[in-house]
């Protein structure tokens, strides 16, 4: 660990960050669960979308951007199918339940499909989509976000990083979690690269007239993120669909911010003159697995699946063949057991925050 | 046009292809539609999924691998789900008829989600997902494929390309149409590259130590292809990810043939010794815009989604942004009117399928 990272235990950052919520004047339910969904990212190792965020929400709200008492509520709806206005929430509040009318759906008719608009950011993806599984179901989550990417031969910052998870339930292995941003690289690792003045590998980045770099502060002088794929040679355009494919659903569908319309995370970037609808867009799906087969069938071939990749050949140096979920638990077992790593200047924001609202981290 | 390029003309390859089908045993609207779909990837610039595979769907109908009049069942429903078995039919035959209980299923519960088992190959994953868009609904096909695919980290070869097709309507403008393998490059294009014996660029295949190499016959000398993304620092993880969401939710959940345990494509390897699963597997997803908000108002924003993005600023020496799905429409529109460009070792297979049925092209 890096001399600028601190220790905290999880039971300290999870109750600062209640308190935070609550002093924006959440609801306890919504406070409770908002700082359970802020600090799985922290507990999974996704450092970007945990604590290290709290101070941009508290600026959003600041700039009377989130509404700490929304009235979640359907606006559409067939029995597989819901749109949920989120009433300018918190994501990370908003999402949740979201997610819970799409299990409810699910249910009932086998699946349920929630696209929803007006919301902002949800934390992190895999969290919302792994509420399905102890219902023995199949979770989805995805949802747009600040424009940051472009599309393979633009120059422009058209799409977010746009992630997609899928949650799926296995018997006696752990569950398959894949969690992934529809990009090469994820913005926060660019970050890191930029305090510590290195280079970004090929294929993360271009610059501001879209030739590929490896300057990870391209993006601070006009640049932008690179699709999953890197280039056009090595099919960027398979991840310009991907992303776009997310941003139809979490905001075209549900009548959100799409593509360069849709609103930034941070509050000292100005919301689009001209929106093409309310916030930030998410989708969820829930898919029972006995809506298909047998749950005891399904679940054992999915042990026989988990385990014979899990167990497959590895190229020199590797040690094993890692299944989509399994390094984010081995993390979080850590982090429960050892504290969460923060670095300084994450402290110092938590600080700025705490005395904002009279509390101490 | 190279010299080993023959141009035929669309109807001449349909109705011959038809007539094989016919041959193989197929009832006259199956064999109808079999060439439908198979000739779709011809119009589409698909090459490697058209014509040029039909030999391929002799050899193994004549090993007694394809069932030419099957009985296709519904095994297993929600209102909202179904399992199919594909009765060892044509995938070609099978899918397209599983796309169509998820339409029906959607115009009940707003959607519909078909996991089929007991199939084999299906064509390109477009054709299936497009079905959904005279119905003013969002298609989305999948399938699994013979093992050529080795996960992050792994020498094995346990996963096919595996696509991913999502159809999305629009308004005014032509629809949003992606389809794509989950790998950097399709293995047809690799076999281009073999022909010619020219290299292959980086990051699309490993050698049987799994080491990257740009030698195009890698995959013959006990290689594979690798996930999109090419390599760990580039997130291949993401593209093995995709791979196996596409192989569970098509073969897991359905009861197929998953991971290395898919049936291969070519008739002369065998099937596997220890099948945990029927046949080859798909999964088919059919949405209805308006069970999300009404059909106009999703038209209209689609429509203004695509000229936003299509009317981006370009990187120089591009004329423009591609909306997934234009190249695949020019080229067709193109191949109506001037005839599909077919290559010399496909005329003579075809010559071959001809002489064995005593049909001529």
């Amino acid at each position: 660990m890096s001399d600028n990272t601190n220790l905290v235990p999880y039971k300290t950052l999870l109750s600062f960050s209640k308190n935070v919520f609550l002093a924006m004047g959440c609801p306890e339910k919504d406070a409770e669960l908002a700082s359970n969904v802020l600090l799985s990212a922290d507990l999974r190792g996704v450092d970007s979308h945990g604590v290290a965020r709290l101070i941009g929400y508290v600026r959003l709200w600041e700039a009377g951007r989130i509404n700490p008492t929304p009235k979640v509520k359907i606006v559409h709806e067939t029995p597989s199918t819901a749109t949920v206005d989120g009433d300018a929430g918190l994501g990370l509040v908003v999402a949740p339940q979201a997610m819970q009318i799409a299990i409810d759906k699910a249910e009932k008719v086998g699946t349920g499909w929630v696209s929803v608009k007006n919301s902002n950011h949800y934390g992190i993806a895999g969290y919302h989509a792994m509420m399905a599984l102890e219902h023995d179901m199949i979770g989805i989550s995805m949802t747009n976000a600040s424009p940051l990417v472009s599309p393979t031969f633009s120059t422009e910052r058209l799409l977010g990083t746009n992630p997609i998870a899928m949650a799926i339930p296995a018997g006696e292995e752990p569950p398959f979690v894949a969690d992934f941003a529809t990009t090469t690289a994820a913005n926060g690792k660019l970050e890191i690269l930029q305090r510590k003045e290195e280079d970004a590998p090929v294929g993360w980045v271009q610059d501001k007239e879209g030739v590929s770099t490896t300057n990870a502060a391209a993006l601070k002088s006009g640049g932008a993120l690179l699709p999953l794929g890197s280039d056009r040679v090595r099919s960027s355009h398979k991840g310009y669909c991907l992303g776009s494919m997310v941003d139809i659903l979490s905001s075209v569908l549900s009548g959100a911010g799409y593509g360069p319309w849709a609103p930034p995370f941070v509050s000292f970037l100005p919301l689009p003159e001209d929106p093409v609808g309310e916030g930030l867009g998410h989708f969820f799906g829930a898919m029972r697995v006995d809506g298909f087969r047998p749950k005891s069938e399904f679940k054992s071939h999915m042990d026989n699946w988990i385990r014979r990749f899990k167990n497959a050949d590895t190229v020199e140096g590797q040690e094993r063949v890692l299944i989509p979920g399994d390094p984010e638990r081995e993390i979080q077992h850590e982090r429960l057991t050892l504290g969460i790593p923060v670095l300084s200047p994450v402290i110092k924001d938590l600080e700025e925050v705490g005395s904002k609202f009279k509390l101490t981290l």
